[in-house]
This record gives C-alpha cells, sequence and structure tokens, in this order.
C-alpha cells in the first residue's frame, strides 16, 4: 500500500509557507501502516500538475493532493484535473447548498466566487467540505485513488480523519502497524537514551524504538511493523512494564496525548479545580488548559500578571517579597500560587514567573531562568529551572514544565492518599 | 533560471520532520530571482534517489540536494550519487584533514565514521563543510549543477550562503524579485477576492497578485518576477495605493508580520497600555501579546475570568449583568473590558465571551458565538462573532478578531486627534 502526497500552490515553493501538510498526511499514514513513497510540491501550474499526477500514478495506490482550491483566479487545480481526467466542470447542486449553508451561517450571501466553487468536474465523487468552502474531489484511474483536497491545513486535517481516510480504508487493506506511544516530560533526549540504553538493548526484534522530542516532552514510539509475527503483544507488554520501572517519575501517559490533556483528566478523576497565576507565560497555561473541550470541569480562570502591579494589586504579592526578593523568586511564585488559588476558590493552583528574554536578564538571573509554584490543598512546591535564549521556547518550557509539576504533586497525593 | 530541490530523508516522509530545508531554500532562491520549480522528497532509496534527479535534471539549471550524507548506514545519498553518475568512492585528503580538525577541536579523535564521511565520488567537485563532517558535493551534468548537502538546518544554511550560492551566481545570471505584502483581517477570501475584483483586474501585467489565507487572517501579495521591465516599481506603489483605498478597514500591515505585532507597535507607537479580560480564549490573547519580546512596554496583564465566578468576584461584573443576559452577551463584555481597564489601570483593553464548542450551544447561542468588547480612553465597542464549530478555530479567531478591533479602535482615534 503506497501513497504519495502532491501539495500545489508557489506560497510553498517561494518558502512563505511551510509545507505541514505534507509531515502531518505523512505521519498520519505512517501510524496507519501506509508508506508515504514520496512528496512533490509544485506551482500553481496545469503542466507540472499533469506530470506530479502522471509520476504519482506510477507508484501509488493514493495520491493525496492539497491546495490550488481557492475562490481566486491563482488557483487552478480543479481545472487542472479537467484536462488531465477529460472532464468538465458542472455545477454540483449538493455543494452549492453545503457552501450556501456555511455562508450564510457566517452572515454572508453567496456570491459568484462561492457559484464557482461548487463548479466541480464531472468525472469526481464531490465530498463534502464541512468546515470549509472548497469541496474536496474524489477520483479514481485504474483502481488508484486520488484526492483533491483543500490547503488550509485545518480544513484539510478535518476532511483527512472524517472523509477521506475513511474512504482508503474502505477501499484498500493494508497490514495494521501498531505503534505503543509512552509520554514523558523532563529529561533530555541524549540523557533519556543514555539512560534508557540497556532497556532499550533488552528489546526484542520485532519492537523497533523512536524517541521523538519535541519542547513539549519526548514521545517514546514502540513500534511493530510486522503484527503478523506471534508474540508482538507480549513483547510490547514486557517493553512498557520495563519502561515504567525505568523512569516513573517521567512518565505522564501510555497513549499518545499531550500533557494538558493527562493533567486534565487527573484534575477530573481527582475532583480538583485549577486556577492559575501566570507572569511570563503570559496566559499560554490558560490558553493550554482551555483547548481542551469540557475544560470549565477543572479550570476555573486565573491572573495573568505579567506586570508586577497586577501581581500586587490583583493578587495580593506584598510588596515587600516583591522588592527584596523580586518578581522572579520563589518568595513571589509562592504567594502567587497560594493567593490565586484562595481567590479563586480553587484546590489546586499554578504560579509562574521568570525571564523569558531575550533582554531582562542579569548575572545572578540571567534570561531562562523561571520559578514555578505549585499548589494542592495546604501544600505548595516551588521548583527553579534554567531555560535557554529563545523566547517561544522558554515561555513553552515553562508552560509545559509548570503543568508537569502539579501533574506529578497530584500523583504523589492520590498514591500515598 | 530553474531550480529544483530534492530533501531526502525517511523521516520526511513519515511526518517526524517537517520539512524546512525546502521552504527555506525557496525563500531564498525566490528572493534572488530564481524560480523553484518542483520540490521532492522521497526516501534514503537509491532507486528514487535516481529517478528525482532524472526529473530534475529535465527541468532545472541547478538542483538542490539536501540529506542523507549521514554516518549511519541508513543514509544511502554518496552511494546513489556514485551509481547515477558512474563513478566510485574515493577518500578526499581534503576532507579528512577538515573533519580531522573539526572533530579534535571538540576534544574528540577521528573514528572509522569519520573516514567514511571523507570518502566521496571522485567525479564531484568536493566543498568544505566549516561547521560539520558531511562534505557537500558539485556535480555538473550538460552545464547543468547538482550540489549535495547536509540534512542539518544549520550547516545547509551556511553552506548554501558561503558556499553553494557563489558558485550559482558565477555560472548563472538571473533578475531578482520583488515581493509585496499587504496583511489583512476581517474578510474571508471569496469576499475580499469579490471586492477587490476591480482593483485586480487594472493591475498592471508585470504585478502577480496572490492571496494567502489562514486563520490569523488574508496576505495579500504582489510580486514582479521580471524586474528588468521599466515603470514596475511605479505599478506595485499604484497597485498599493488602489488596496488602502479598496479596503482601508481591513489592512493592518504593509509589510510582512501577525496582527499581535502590528498591534503592539500601535499601543508603543501611541503610549498606550493594555489590559485582558479572556473567557473562552482562556489566555490566548495574552500568550500573544506576550510572546513580542518587550511586550512589557505595552501588556500589563489581565484575567482569566473562565468561570461565571471569576468574572464576578475577580472582575466585578454585575451579578444582575450576568444573570439577565447570560456571560456569553454585549453587557457581560462591556463590563469585563471596563473593569479590567479599571482595575489595571491601563487605557486600553479586550474582553471576549464565547461559545468555543463542541457543546455549550443553544439555539440563541449556537456554538461559536462569541462577543468581543474593546475598550480605548471612555470609549467601549461591542461586537458580536458568529464562528463555526471546532473548537480551537474559533478560540484562535475569537482572540485574533478582538486584537482587530482594537487595532481599528485605536487608529480611528489616532487619525481623528
Amino acid at each position: 500500500m503506497k501513497a504519495v502526497i502532491i501539495t500545489i500552490g508557489d506560497e510553498i515553493l517561494i518558502g512563505q509557507t511551510v509545507d505541514t501538510n505534507a509531515a502531518w498526511l505523512g505521519k498520519m499514514f505512517n501510524q496507519r501502516g501506509i508508506t508515504v513513497e514520496k512528496t512533490i510540491s509544485i506551482r500553481d501550474d496545469e503542466h507540472a500538475i499533469h506530470q506530479a499526477l502522471d509520476e504519482s500514478f506510477k507508484i501509488a495506490n493514493v495520491v493525496l493532493m492539497t491546495g490550488g482550491l481557492g475562490p481566486t483566479a491563482d488557483d487552478i487545480t480543479k481545472e487542472s484535473l479537467c484536462s488531465y481526467f477529460n472532464t468538465e466542470l458542472v455545477l454540483s447542486e449538493k455543494s452549492l447548498q453545503q457552501i450556501k449553508g456555511f455562508v450564510e451561517s457566517r452572515g454572508y450571501s453567496v456570491n459568484e466566487n462561492n457559484y464557482n466553487q461548487a463548479m466541480l468536474p464531472e468525472a469526481c465523487t464531490v465530498i463534502s467540505n464541512h468546515i470549509g468552502t472548497a469541496p474536496i474531489m474524489q477520483f479514481e484511474q485504474e483502481g488508484r485513488l486520488l484526492f483533491s483536497m483543500p490547503g488550509v491545513p485545518f480544513e484539510m486535517k478535518y476532511a483527512m480523519e472524517h472523509e477521506v481516510f475513511p474512504r482508503i480504508e474502505e477501499r484498500f487493506s493494508f497490514p495494521p502497524v501498531f505503534h505503543q506511544t509512552v509520554m514523558t516530560y523532563g529529561m533530555p533526549e541524549a540523557f533519556l537514551a543514555e539512560k534508557l540504553n540497556d532497556w532499550a538493548n533488552q528489546l526484542q526484534d520485532c519492537v523497533k524504538l523512536a524517541y521523538l522530542p519535541s519542547p513539549k516532552g519526548i514521545k517514546i514510539r514502540l513500534s511493530v511493523y510486522d503484527t503478523a509475527i506471534s508474540g508482538w503483544k507480549e513483547a510490547v507488554e514486557t517493553a512498557v512494564i520495563g519502561l515504567k520501572e525505568e523512569i516513573p517519575e517521567l512518565i505522564f501517559s501510555e497513549q499518545e496525548e499531550n500533557l494538558e490533556n493527562a493533567l486534565f483528566h487527573l484534575l477530573k478523576q481527582n475532583n480538583l479545580k485549577l486556577s492559575v497565576a501566570e507572569s511570563c507565560t503570559g496566559g499560554l497555561i490558560g490558553s493550554l488548559m482551555t483547548s481542551i473541550p469540557g475544560a470549565s470541569e477543572v479550570f476555573e480562570g486565573g491572573v495573568i500578571a505579567y506586570s508586577n502591579n497586577v501581581k500586587q494589586h490583583l493578587l495580593s504579592v506584598s510588596e515587600v517579597v516583591l522588592e527584596e526578593f523580586g518578581a522572579v523568586s520563589e518568595e513571589t511564585v509562592r504567594e502567587m500560587a497560594s493567593q490565586v488559588k484562595n481567590k479563586l476558590h480553587t484546590n489546586c493552583a499554578i504560579a509562574v514567573s521568570g525571564i523569558a528574554g531575550p533582554d531582562g536578564g542579569s548575572e545572578a538571573k540571567p534570561v531562562g531562568t523561571v520559578w514555578i509554584a505549585v499548589a494542592l490543598g495546604n501544600q505548595v512546591v516551588a521548583r527553579k529551572f534554567q531555560f535557554g535564549s529563545i523566547r517561544w521556547v522558554n515561555t513553552e518550557k515553562a508552560a509545559y514544565s509548570a503543568m508537569h509539576l502539579l501533574y506529578k504533586l497530584i500523583k504523589k497525593e492520590v498514591m500515598n492518599s
């Protein structure tokens, strides 16, 4: 089962847009056992599109195409598909109705561009785009499938998950690949790999190991590509048990989910409500926690205490503490955590204060210094972190380190109770 | 002058690595007037590499190849180049000395892997890698050039700037390209294009137009690919002036920057301090504003008023208003904006309250309903928005719409004063 990805758009080739669609599609297919043989990025050009299709159909069972479906004149994917498949554009009533509904729900009325978007190649199967105006097209050529999707990432992803992949699954059978992901936080890859060296050497041959690092933690992925081999399930289970013995304090989940999600579930299970007091993270922790549907069950709100004024007047951090120890100090974050917890009547809280950079550092507190406090019941735990010099990395690491610190504190309490 | 980029590596095709090299190379070439016709990503596979080379030499004067040059067994680019160019690996003394110097300067001594890296195809011109151990190779085929570079982004970029591009410039001549980007927010692409139809039809032939949409707004890009034509500068200037007449309320910048950045500069220029009261955005606006270095000059902080309790107790939104009109209402966001502005002693404020979804909607206030208020001095402007059904898209749109509303209000005031 082989696939080729074609991404269309001048903006990709001139480097104005990084092609995250191809990476996302590659990841999705890989996880599901489909090999992506090639990714081709081309300009909005009919000849180039035809050539890419010729190439792709030679090697792939499934061709995924994104981009070039906008309502404007520079987008020519549809026309190019017509000439390639020797068909012509006709009005799709179904699409027009869907586009109409979508546009009108936003308070606009359908215009000529929208009509043009409902003009689709006669030879294709039209698939509705439920969250945008460019329909998805499905073509078939000698048993091979081609899907043309919008280039807007969230529209493409939605279409892939809800419409396109189910159609691929229906048509082809491919050997299932098994991935077991264990999520860790708190140790850089090089050290994690060193610590896990012996464990890794004892893995059975059928289990492949990969470390996937990001500022949000390191995923450890165990993959079995040949699930026809007997005993692979036990091999994976043994590996996971071993891993939990090696690094119990670093693991926050045994499934592919991010830290905010794991924290959300832990809070929910234990009937806890969270509040936050954020200085250098500026609202990022709140933003991450509220990205989860149903966040209101565990998240009350908080204070973005960016300036000292806000720390003092909205959080009642004492002026003496701020003056004596500074905004980036253990004393300050401890007060921030306790105060926000009490003021918002929650049973746990996170507080962060640090120097995100690029400026504002000193010898005693260089850029990347971050103090974090987490409160649970009457306990407050504070810890200092030293990150690097890049602002967004520091902010992200501060947010994730803070959530991880609270996660560990709750886990410990749950185990002890 | 045409180029093709070939990126090699399984990690790209399985989506583990986003191909930023291709985007960087595309941008560099585009800025310098070289058209990238195509980008091809393939696996570490000899046959695939040969095919990609065949394709590329058919259409390009210059082929850039990255990746597959590491010291481990899965990297086979060098061997594939040997078989393609019918040559063999020989020891490059020059490379060996360079690698030795590099490795020893880091306190290691040369090992077998390093020797292997100095084994290079006899038919190529060897170019030193000054910041790594994988040398760069230059091949020539019927007047066309091929450069093979390491995939590590900073090594590739260094090699491009200091070694490869100068060699391309020496060999070929190409006209510079000009891009002018205008950033807009507040109107979907189809309607923007309709509104700008007449303007677009009056563009001179040398000016090419592209719309680049995202949830953060739509970039309008005007490009001149042939700057040898006289009068192109005036043509672009006229186009931008026309654009500003057509959609003055939608434009927030005439250079490539995001909305938070444009708002930051506008606040700074006008000595304004911002506070935020965020319900459904949960801290996202604060997070976006504080992502900018020096944010403390314009951003004071705010309240993440996720629950009604917080709205009432920390922001003093009256219980009567919350009960009578609900949390998602004009009355509530107006109070939120005024209160946070006063409590944090700022001269402007943003307040957002909405139903992000997927649940929590009603007939009167469906998912995607968002009320936004912005305050400046004694003015408060409120507006209702109707977004879609996807939580993160709604949150992002709410944040950007709110920043845009404040941006417009400040602009208007500045113009009037």
